[in-house]
């Protein structure tokens, strides 16, 4: 290992079915645009209601990913 | 938008499944006696043990609704 | 003083101004469900953004009140 | 266990003399409008001083009670 | 709702007169080079002194905005 | 209820599919070792990512027990 | 810079008006005793009702100040 | 003083009358397998209701104990 | 009310016996250098262990106090 | 000063020797494509371990930069 | 990977020179007792001071290792 | 030990050079006019970038030293 740099970056994910689906929206929507993504820490869970029924999961997410040198 | 005023209350949900059941449980729970449900905020995540097994989870969550003029 | 005890109820506050006038909204909607309301707690600031702008300030606040015996 | 649903409610209990009887000062008052109390979480512990002496202490507790269905 | 992503930046917003002023300001100019911004949270207030006065406050916010496809 | 002293402990449980799975395979690992779980609490909910992909959950929570006379 | 060393100090500013005014009415009490002084941090807004309205704010901060050799 | 390690272990105390008694408690348990125990923290402070009253507190503390060569 | 400032001084106050004794004894120190006290926060509490015993209890509060014009 | 705006990105340098070392490792991979940075903010202090050593420390921070107009 | 389960213990390195020396004692010392050992978090940095100078740094760290089947 | 009181004083060291460096600048100037100083602990850790280089390091430290009678 030789002093690699990481950079994190904050994302919502959101679903309609679950929080593992939102956290997966999230990472292929992110993989368009950020390279040699890492790991990801859960940082807030919250979700939307209409007609008093949960409509969406939102997923608050930071993605860790490598920056090339 | 008018000057919107909302109310939070803080709910318990429990289920022996997983914590989207546990979420919905709560919030179908909820709506029996509170209108216009908004948006929650997961606050925390934890839950029983029974025979050395997970027996239910515990979702506390915030619900977020409209107080009507 | 004599074995007082309070209540807090969480609310939330919107204006398009300003901070203030998000909180003095809240407690003149809750001035009419709520007596003796005798301090309050800002938890949290946001707001909501139209158009590119800011739109609205949202102010989470608990409101402490005297319970009668 | 059946899917049961819990509220959380904060109230502030206060004595001249100790924490627990602050607490236990909460508890009487909530009872009164209360049903199905199950637990208690201590969130703040804080007091006023009179004359230079402890006047008396304030406990911030949240209470959790079982929702009937 | 379909699986929107949102993307949450952090800015720190200045002004010598108000929070409000120091958030806008910071709205202003995230808007030259982010689209679709749709809420704020204020993530901490603190400011500058010169010559024993307040000299401006500084605002630091967080910003999410819509993740185009 | 007599006196009971329960003891805390910290474990990661991972998964490739779901938070709860990876409860699951922390609660039955620390059944090997550990008697008497009563409840756990979920601290923190992170992942790791490989070929820009969600590879496993990971779920850091602690576990509560009763400790013996 | 060579080895500046810094204290903190906190105080609570209080306003009929605003958030700004309490800051402001801190900071001008504080820079009668202390010099110095370079810049704040607000810990906590909170405030008191009277008459079902806000009487005042009190803005919490700790104040940062140059320690002279 | 040379380079001492010390080790924490958290757990919670219990007592139908008060704080003290549970963290007392706590320690007498944790005495019967830990040496060289030091000092503690107060993680958190809870209860238990029944019958509309305290049954027992529950006191979270962390015991810090020297590790011996 | 016209303007008050109040200044936050951070004390730790200890006893053998309990949380209320630490906190008067803290309280009586202070009163020998500090006028117009008005209010306590406890921020932390915790203890030394001798002979596998709580030896005495320490209790991190801060006191709140009015700023003579 | 006439109304900055800053940003902050969030990085994790590493260094198997120390944490200011990591630290600088961040610094100088983000000055390749950050101008203008201001300051920093130490948020975690974390590291790997291999071979039962530590093998190198990770240091996340955010790192302030002036956005220019 | 299949479904590895990691556990986590809290000690605390002390050291009279550096933090890095004070976690470098810690892992040296867990590293008797525990296997595969993987990863730190740097908890708390604290230390202690004799004739009104620093002493030794006291490190609270976790640490993570892997849970054999 | 016999009811000791300490008070905790909250200063900020800078060095070019390392945290333990700044640390100890904070304590020596510190010493000049605080007697009896026992323990620190370190709040926050940031620092200056200068030229696109870390310049100088912050670090936030609570001192705590005896009252004495």
């Amino acid at each position: 290992m030789t002093h690699h740099v990481y950079k994190k970056t904050e994302v919502v994910g959101t679903s309609p079915t679950s929080i593992e689906d939102a956290a997966n929206t999230a990472l292929a929507r992110a993989a368009k645009t950020v390279r040699n993504m890492r790991w990801f820490e859960v940082k807030e869970i919250r979700g939307h209601i209409e007609d008093q029924k949960l409509s969406h999961w939102q997923v608050v997410m930071q993605i860790g990913f490598t920056l090339e040198d």
